[in-house]
C-alpha cells in the first residue's frame, strides 16, 4: 500500500508552477549583456520554497477567488523576500557564500552588483503592483495593497526585524523579544503575502482579514521556529545553505532559549493557532491548513 | 547698489523649508534606541539641496496646483535620492567616506545598518506615496504616481543606470552612451519627481506632461554635467563630499570626453532646452526655468 500523498499535493505543485511561470515571465530568458537583469534573474529564479506566493494563492483560495489578479502579489512579494536574501547574505550583513545550494547573488556578480539587484528588485515588487491592470481589482484596493507592502518592507517590518537581529547579536534575547524580532522579520513579509491574497481577491470583510491575519502570525512565527530547528538538525548540504550559522554568530534562537522538545511543542501550537484561526472559512481554507502544516515541517 | 537677488530666491527659500519640514515629520526627533530609525533619519535630514522635492513643488506650480498633495511626493523623491546615496557610498560601491561634508552613513552607523537604512528609505517612498490620502489625488493617479517611482528607481531607471556605471568604470564611453547612463542613473529620478508633481497637481494634458519631461530630461542632464565639472573644480572642502574621485576611478566624464569648454557650451544649450520646452505654459512655469539655471549653475 502506498503512503498516504500530502495532502494538496498536486494543487501545491500546480501553485509553485504557476508562481515560477509569472516570476520567470518578469525576467525573459533572452541573451542580455544586462549584467543586473542577470543578477536580478538569478536572485529570483534559483529555486525556492515559494512559500509566500502560495500564501498569496492561498488567501485568495479562501476568500473565493483563484484569478489572475493573485499572480501580481504573489510576484511582488517573491521578488521582495528575494532581495531580502540578496542582501542578507551580503559580507557585511550574515556573509552567506552559499543559498539554495548554489552560490549566493555577491559570490556570483560581486558585491556591487548584489546591492543594486537587490534594489532593483525591491522597485520591482513596487512597480509590478502598480502596474498590474486586473479589471477585478479597484484603484482603491490596488493603493491599499502597495500600502501594505511597503509598510511590510520597511522599518516597521522587515527591515526592521533585520535591524533588531543584527544588534541582537552577542545578545541573549528571551523569548518574547525573540518572537518579536521575527514577527518583524520574517513574519511581516508572510502577513503581507496573505494579507495581499485576500485583497486582490476581493475581500473587504474585517472579521475574515483578521482572521487570515491572525493566521499568517502564527504561521511566520511557526516558519522561523521550524528554520531554527533545522539550523541545529540539518547538515549544510541538506539545507542548501550554511548550517549551524545561528550557534557560531551567538544568535538567540528557538532550541537555545527552549530547547529543542519545548521548539517543537511550540511549532505544533503555533501551528494549530493557525488552522484555528481559518476553520471558520470551511473548506476554502484547507490550502491554507496545508501550507500552515508546510512552513511547521518542512525538510529545508 | 546691491547686485539683483537671484530670481525666486525667497520662494526656493521657503520651499526648501517646505520640503525639509515635511521630511522631519517623517522622522521625530524623539529619544529612541531604534539605531534604524536614526541611520534612516541621519541619511535623509543632513542637509542636501533637495533639488527633487523642488522639482515635484515647481512642477506641481506650473499646473496650477500648490497644495499639500504635493509634499507625499515631494518627500518619496527625496527619500528615494538619500538611500540611493547610502548605498552609492557603501564601500563595496563608490566607497566614500565623506556626504555633504559628514562622515557618510555607513561610516556613522556601520555597514549593515547602511545597507538596511537604504533599504527601508526605499520602501518607506513606497509606503509614504500609497499611504497619503489627499482628496484632490484619486485613486487611479496614486496607482499612476506608485508605477511612475517605482519605473524610476528599478532595472529600468536609476537602479540600472548605476550598474551601467559600475560596468563602464576603467572603459571608456562615447558621449551618447554616457549620456544615456545619466539618463537612467540620476535622470530618471528627476523626471519622476517633475511628473508626480505635475500628477499630484492634477495635470492630465498630455502636451504639458510630454513637455514636462523633456524639461526635466535636459534639466537631469544639466545636474550631471554640472556634477561632472564640480568634480574637476572644486575641492574636497567646497563640495562636502570627496572631489576629484572621476579621475581617480578612470571614469568616463563629459570634462573628460568634451573637455571643460565644450562641457560648459552643452551645459547652457540644455539649460535652454530645458527652459524653452515649458516656456509656453508662460509665469507658472518660471520657477522650473529657475531651477533648471540653479541645477546647471550651482556650486556644490
Amino acid at each position: 500500500m502506498n503512503p498516504k500523498p500530502p495532502e494538496h499535493a498536486d494543487t501545491l505543485q500546480t501553485l509553485t508552477a504557476r508562481a515560477n511561470h509569472a516570476l520567470e515571465q518578469l525576467f525573459p530568458a533572452i541573451e542580455t549583456d544586462d549584467v543586473l537583469q542577470d543578477a536580478m534573474r538569478y536572485a529570483v529564479l534559483g529555486g525556492g520554497k515559494r512559500l509566500r506566493p502560495l500564501l498569496t494563492y492561498a488567501a485568495g483560495r479562501a476568500v473565493g477567488d483563484d484569478g489572475p489578479a493573485l499572480d501580481a502579489p504573489a510576484c511582488a512579494v517573491e521578488l521582495i523576500h528575494a532581495y531580502s536574501l540578496v542582501h542578507d547574505d551580503l559580507p557585511a550583513m550574515d556573509d552567506d557564500d552559499l543559498r539554495r545550494g548554489r552560490p549566493t547573488c555577491h559570490v556570483a556578480y560581486g558585491e556591487a552588483m548584489a546591492i543594486l539587484a537587490g534594489d532593483a528588485l525591491q522597485a520591482l515588487a513596487f512597480e509590478l503592483l502598480a502596474r498590474d491592470r486586473q479589471p477585478t481589482v479597484s484603484d482603491a484596493t490596488r493603493v491599499t495593497m502597495l500600502r501594505v507592502l511597503g509598510t511590510a518592507c520597511g522599518a516597521q517590518g522587515m527591515a526592521g526585524g533585520q535591524a533588531v537581529d543584527l544588534n541582537a547579536t552577542g545578545k541573549r534575547l528571551d523569548v518574547p523579544a525573540l518572537e518579536r524580532m521575527h514577527a518583524l522579520k520574517t513574519g511581516a513579509l508572510i502577513r503581507a503575502s496573505v494579507r495581499l491574497g485576500a485583497l486582490a481577491g476581493g475581500c473587504t470583510d474585517t472579521r475574515t482579514l483578521d482572521a487570515l491575519d491572525r493566521y499568517a502570525h502564527a504561521v511566520g512565527l511557526a516558519f522561523q521556529v521550524r528554520d531554527d530547528i533545522l539550523d541545529v538538525e540539518a547538515d549544510t548540504e541538506a539545507l542548501g545553505k550554511t548550517a549551524g550559522k545561528d550557534a557560531a554568530q551567538d544568535k538567540s534562537t528557538f532550541p537555545s532559549l527552549l530547547g529543542m522538545q519545548a521548539s517543537r511543542q511550540r511549532l505544533r501550537e503555533l501551528t494549530e493557532e493557525a488552522r484555528e484561526a481559518v476553520a471558520f472559512l470551511g473548506a476554502p481554507a484547507s490550502l491554507l491548513a496545508t501550507l500552515a502544516r508546510y512552513a511547521a515541517e518542512r525538510g529545508n
